[in-house]
């Protein structure tokens, strides 16, 4: 996993020019109705484990958003949905969402966890292959990729090498397509289906350097390319205990590939919570939300409700501790610009924005992010709660990605509560927030 | 794994009366058309990428059957077909043979993987979870299992488990079944289809003890029994690479309960190739063709020809290794038998047949067991070459299972040749065997 300061080089390097202002939901001429009272705070929430689990509405959600809008509608205050969630495009989410909260909800509140996708310009052009359920095919365009290739287009090319499933099999002797372009890049959107010939074909993908068909004289390694998205292992649906997630198929991944070569799986790029780019993303919407209703305070602290330990308050905690250590260096350098009396010594190139979107997205006004653990998804305290008071909360087994450090001060929340009824409710009262018109 | 003196407590301590004398295919009418050369050495071939590559014969397999056999059909030797596949009863995997060969095969002369679970009778009339693809039912009962459950079977009665294929997911709300009994052991017989309901239901099973339908209070561990057949990573069908066998579904499992437990997945016993209790079956198969032949040579030398080092070699190694134990070791009981004057002196209970298949089982007649690599199938030459002629052909990564240590000796084949026509030809010049009448 890498951070920003890896992505704004590795922008610069591919030229980027991408322009990351969305068409948000909140136009200037709902100022007219702001509320009186200007908030300097925004609330990012998860969704799967505490708006809704599987399909079914969680009942606090409503509740807590109707304490968040005002009589037409709107927002008091900036509020994104940040999901790991990938299988869809964000109008169907929001659509979704609507339905669930019964407040209308815009698809600039939605951040899934490809969104920084439309960053990474410099496979766009590239022919790669994209593993996911849903509309992969639309949702890799929407972000940018020309050339995407699904596994089943490969599997259709290279029928022989899917064999696990008898039944699928081919029937007739088959020769392999011998013109086909080479895979230049792997990106996993999310779960698939049928996990044996996913499996198989990207590790065929990345044992060959991106030419299946081909028996390989010796293992291409480093590999080509590897992205992922949502590296959440499990999720909390209908079911009493947790559901399998994007992350147990990396797990998969990982260890096949680790076994058959003795190498380890390298990603050029994992985004989702609890990746510190998601967070920046998502505050630079809640900035833009702000700003479309002409609230001049700025936003200083963030508040993320969710319920999972690994993604959703791992990752606040990162984003809060990185939003500290930007505090004080912009503190730092503010005093070294006094001391020497001039702007220009104290700024290196690397701290230069590389077009408008970076600079805007790297413009954090927040100088804390809080996390709220909630009960109503896959955090069990009962579970959870260890048998020896001194060990800490943290001490269970780590199921954060294998490619972040476990650091017990991460996974512990700023604030448990029961549901997202109460966080709101906690939200307003440390905030004295009175979300009076 | 565990070995023959492990199984034999076993099966003592479940008070079984096994008769493990099966329906040979040679029966003595025959002897009447005996060669005159007594062989005292008998075959073991695997099938794929021996005699087979996927549904492709191999073609020097028909030229070395050709000279294994006499006029009448009759084999001159004692040949038996040792494959960790498992997908099929073994008179399927006769018939093919036949027709692939143009020699007849019976069924007795199949050795299949989950051979050997027919001596766990202690599960037999138990309710156990079955995994794999094909008649897995037919042959679970075959076996002996009187209670089988299919992980389609488990999915039904708990619909909210399997999650990952959205469009499986239930369409309406559903609850799951309150009494299906505990589920008291799980059976892997090869690699299943669409992996993730497989690995999801799995997984779930050993959590909760047997109960998928309850969230535990707290992981159940040690985990009810888990008993696998065939560990085979990969094998070699008409693709130029080699394609994913069970033992990559088993990484996977073995991976994602230790990510979600932080424990050691543990088996209750692996079956198949390399594990000894195959070969242990497999020469007891030998010595009864030789018998139905009336040939009264005893059978010294085994010859195991495949194309895996990891599977073919590595359980032929450790097969010579044992009988060569066993033999210093009968030689030690034999002088110390001299030395007492006394037989009873020096016989341990548990050096005490059982019953009657395990006596014979156990009685091995052979000294030695030598292994043959054939370079038709997963075997690459070229690829196991070192660039380093210092390095030996063993140090490439371990394809093995993680339960068996690598044993730089035991990869090491007693002989490599083209093909499998060439192995018989090497075999009948080391015996000096001449097969005419």
């Amino acid at each position: 996993m890498r951070g920003l300061q890896w992505l704004r080089r590795m922008v610069r390097a591919a030229g980027s020019k991408a322009r990351m202002v969305p068409n948000h939901g909140f136009c200037r001429a709902a100022a007219d109705n702001q509320p009186s009272a200007q908030p300097t705070f925004g609330l990012l929430f998860d969704i799967d484990g505490v708006l809704v689990r599987g399909k079914m509405p969680i009942p606090s959600a409503k509740k807590a958003f109707q304490k968040l809008v005002n009589p037409l509608g709107q927002f008091l205050v900036p509020v994104v949905f940040v999901t790991n969630a990938g299988n869809c495009l964000r109008q169907k989410k929001a659509d979704q969402l609507t339905h669930v909260l019964g407040v209308p909800i815009s698809q600039e509140q939605i951040m899934m966890s490809h969104s920084p996708l439309r960053m990474f310009k410099q496979y766009h052009d590239k022919h790669v292959l994209v593993s996911g359920q849903g509309p992969v095919l639309d949702i890799a365009k929407h972000l940018g990729f020309s050339h995407p290739v699904t596994i089943d287009v490969l599997r259709e090319q290279f029928p022989l090498l899917d064999m696990v499933d008898h039944s699928r099999r081919p029937k007739i002797p088959l020769s392999p397509a011998v013109d086909f372009p080479k895979i230049e890049a792997v990106v996993l959107f999310g779960e698939p289906v049928r996990w044996e010939t996913n499996l198989q074909l990207m590790v065929d993908v990345l044992l060959t350097g991106g030419y299946p068909g081909k028996a390989p004289r010796q293992i291409s390694y480093p590999h080509i390319p590897l992205l992922a998205c949502n590296m959440d292992l499990m999720w909390m649906a209908e079911a009493q205990s947790p559901r399998f997630g994007h992350g147990i198929f990396m797990v998969c991944l990982e260890n096949i590939y680790k076994k058959i070569t003795g190498k380890d799986l390298k990603y050029e790029a994992l985004m989702g919570k609890p990746s510190d780019v998601t967070y920046h993303y998502a505050e630079y919407l809640i900035r833009t939300q702000a700003t479309a209703r002409d609230w001049k305070k700025p936003i200083q602290t963030l508040y993320a409700v969710g319920d999972n330990l690994m993604t959703d308050i791992y990752g606040a905690n990162l984003y809060n501790q990185y939003l500290q250590e930007e505090s004080s260096r912009k503190g730092s350098k503010a005093r070294m610009q006094a001391a020497a009396g001039t702007r220009a010594a104290a700024v290196s190139q690397e701290d230069e924005p590389i077009n408008a979107w970076e600079g805007e997205l790297s413009a954090t006004s927040a100088t804390s992010c809080r996390s709220i653990l909630v009960c109503t998804g896959i955090y069990d305290p009962r579970l959870e709660v260890p048998s020896n008071p001194s060990d800490c909360i943290t001490e269970t087994v780590f199921h954060g990605h294998r490619d972040f450090r476990f650091d017990p001060a991460l996974v512990e929340p700023g604030h448990v509560v029961e549901d997202v009824d109460a966080a709101v409710d906690l939200v307003f009262q440390l905030e004295t927030f009175s979300p009076k018109e």
